[in-house]
Parts: C-alpha cells; structure tokens; sequence
C-alpha cells in the first residue's frame, strides 16, 4: 500500500505546479517511501501522470538537485540523495572518528601533508604564540564509508607541537595523540560555522563539482580553558553533512 | 607604516604564486589593513608589482570572490567584502533583533505572507499534532542595516496559534508575542544547520545569485521542555552570516 501518491498535484490552488511536484517528492522522502539511492521515475511519467509540461518537472527536479535531496547520473536517471551524516559536534565534544564509529560508519583518514610551515599573524595570534613562531601543518581528508566528508587544516604551534609530525596521523586522531604524548586534554573548543562556495581545488579533494555550498568549519582548541594548542579550519560537504545543537534558556 | 606589503611573494618557495597571493590578501583582510568596502588595486599593480602573470592574479582573486572574502562591481573594481555577522544563536536563545541590536545594528523584518495553509505531514509529526491539523505559515524576509540577511518561514500549530494570524510580525517577534499572548515561553530549541546552494526563488529573495552557498538551519521551539511550538527554516546569505559556539568537555 502506498501512503503517498507522488502525482498527487491539484490544479484549482493558486499554487504554483512545479512547487506541488516539489514538495510531493520531498514529502515521499521524508516519509521514507523514497530512500537514498532510489531512482524516481523519468520526467515523462511525470509528465502523463500528472498532466504537466516537461519544463515544470524540470524545474522541481533540478531545484531538488540544487538543494541536494536528488542528484542526476547521466544516462540514468535521477537518484534520491544519501540522507545527510547529523554530526553533533556543536553539542558534544568528540573525535571525528567516535562519532563516525557510534553511527555505524567506517571511518577512514588520508594524510596529505605534513609539514613544518612560517608562522601566519593571523593564526599564531588564535594560537597565543610569537608572530615569529613556526607552525606545524596538517592537511588531511577524512571518509565515511569511502566517501570524502570533509577537507581538515590543522595548524599547531611547532615549538611545543613540532614532535607531531613523527606520528601516524592516518590512524590516530590528533586529540588522543595530544594527551598520549604531551599530557594536554583538550577542555574547550570555540567554533565558527559559514556556508561558502567550493573553489576547484576543495571540490577536486571532496568529490564535488565547484561551486557547490560546503560548510566551513574553523575551531580553536584550548587544553584547560586557557592555553590554545589547534586551529583548524574544516569544509564539510553540505551535500553529505549538517550539525545539529540543542539550546536551552 | 603598513604592516603587511600586499605584494610580498617568494618566487623560490615550492607554494603556488596564486596561493601565495591570496594568503597576503587575506593576512591583509585579517590584520585589518583592508577593511570591508576597501578596493583593491587592479589586477595590473599586482602584476607590475608582484612581477605575475594575469591569470595569476586572476585565479587568485577569483577564489577569494568565491569564497566571499571580496566581491567585484562591473566596471569599477574588486572590494573587499563586509565581515560576516558572528551570530550567537548556536550558543544562546535570543530572538533575531535583540541579537542585531546588540551589535549595533538595526534590524527590520518584511512580511511576505502570513496564511492558514493544509498540514504536512512531516512537519505535523514535528510539532506533534495531527495529520489533519492545519498549520499558519509566517514568511519572514529579515534585514540588518537594510540588507537582507534571512528569509524565514515559519510553522505554527494553527488550532493551538491561529490567532497569531492577525498580529503584527514587521515590529513584534514570534516569542515575545507568544509569551505575550499564549503565556508560552519558550525553554528549548532544536537546531540543525546545513550548507546549501540557493535556488532562484531564495536567491531573489536575499539579493544574491542563484547557486550561493546559504546556510540552512531549521528549528524546533519547545515551550517548556517538551511542547512543540514552532517549526522553522531559516535561509541565511552565507556571505553575511557566520555563527559560533563554544563547547566544554
């Protein structure tokens, strides 16, 4: 038995079509009738069984890809999105690993760079270091299930830090190496979130095409309250990723 | 005496000469040696200047007008970009103009539409009513300083709220009236938040072009901790907004 008939459009309401088909689609999935991976069927069924033109299916179909509840392979057809990774790290703090694992996704890591780099203002200021002072860089991308979720930059100060760049970052998280080999517990992080547009070489990293909405993710950690031992800066694919939080008054 | 000569590159370190610019446009963003509305000079004084080609400085500046750090206006150069709004909304519960006026802005709101509209069905289990249930839609587009900087729609239990239907949302706000008139405060929210590209609909609605990155972030309002009250989804620019939190182990 079907709970939701997708043609399901109704001329007499002064709504426009292509948003009924819309939200008729978007509601299937939400219920779970469409799931990720499913195809939806072609714009000409559409088209007959709802009595619409091919240029109102177009329109609601590609407004569904460019919001990421549909995405298109060519020569296929038009396929329902993988639901979005809820990561609750604006609400708890914890390793990317941990999170991914209690999910029941298969984390995995790929180290880029590791490297010893000239100090930025900018940062070695968030760092509570000398502008002098050099920084040890850490570039890595990290997957879910083999899939590219986020391109991670993490700078830490080379005079207390440096010895990181000796470890195995494919396996280790960064936090977990900081209290093995130097006692630091991160305590508080402060976090800053934007949505920006993906330049060609983020895209290339995350598997996306230019252009796409990713979210931009910068963190200072603090061992105690006070002492700033990271800054990163994370794009998450907003295709595969959102963060939810929960405030009380 | 500047602090930072914006042409400063090294023509013998292995880091690609775009990327070399870009980093001292933004160390010049950061440091606050150019400021939001600032021109840059053309793309000629870096080439004459940084001894680079023009696809050079134009890569470069084409990232940073992707990434939001400048734009450009035709016909009369490149700037660089507002700083984005810091909201707080991840880390405490205040409403959009107590938040804007405290920091010195001034925000206004244009009603676009406040209508009795059918339930749906994803959003009724949401607010934990019935099916059936009719919900009041409340389209919102909200403004600092004259901008727009949120289109926010916003679903209330109409058997419960209906009569909210006649107040007056350009001046008052959902919660105070709500505390006003119902004697519901609201004790808790529910927030996820997502990066997307904006369709053509929300792209005209905020003033941006269509496919910006705009971060989404739907709400549950409870009155008390249990009570749903309020469904929204707030489209915010990406280019205007940023929002931080801090977390404590």
């Amino acid at each position: 038995m079907k709970e939701h008939n997708l043609y399901n459009i109704d001329k007499a309401v002064p709504v426009p079509l292509y948003y009924q088909i819309k939200q008729s689609i978007l509601a299937a999935i939400q219920e779970g009738q469409l799931k990720g991976g499913d195809m939806l069927p072609t714009e000409l069924d559409f088209c007959v069984n709802c009595g619409i033109s091919r240029p109102t299916i177009r329109q609601a179909l590609s407004e569904l890809v460019t919001e990421g509840y549909l995405y298109r392979l060519k020569g296929k057809g038009t396929f329902v999105a993988q639901p979005k990774i809820d990561a609750r790290f604006l609400n708890k703090l914890q390793s990317f690993n941990q999170e991914m694992t209690q999910k029941g996704l298969v984390p995995s890591t790929q180290v880029l760079s590791v490297q010893t780099i000239e100090g930025k203002s900018s940062i070695n200021k968030l760092l509570n270091i000398p502008a002098g002072e050099k920084l040890l860089y850490l570039e890595r991308v990290r997957y879910t299930d083999g899939e590219p979720i986020v391109y991670l930059e993490t700078y830490l100060p080379n005079t207390l830090l440096g010895g990181l760049a000796q470890e195995d970052f494919t396996h280790k998280s960064l936090y977990s190496l900081l209290e093995e080999k130097y006692n630091l517990r991160v305590e508080k992080v402060q976090r800053e979130i934007e949505a920006v547009n993906a330049t060609t070489h983020v895209a290339g990293l995350l598997e996306i095409s230019k252009g796409k909405a990713i979210c931009l993710v910068t963190t200072v950690a603090y061992a105690g309250d006070m002492m700033p031992v990271e800054y990163s800066v994370a794009r998450y694919r907003g295709d595969r990723n959102k963060f939810s939080v929960e405030l009380y008054r």
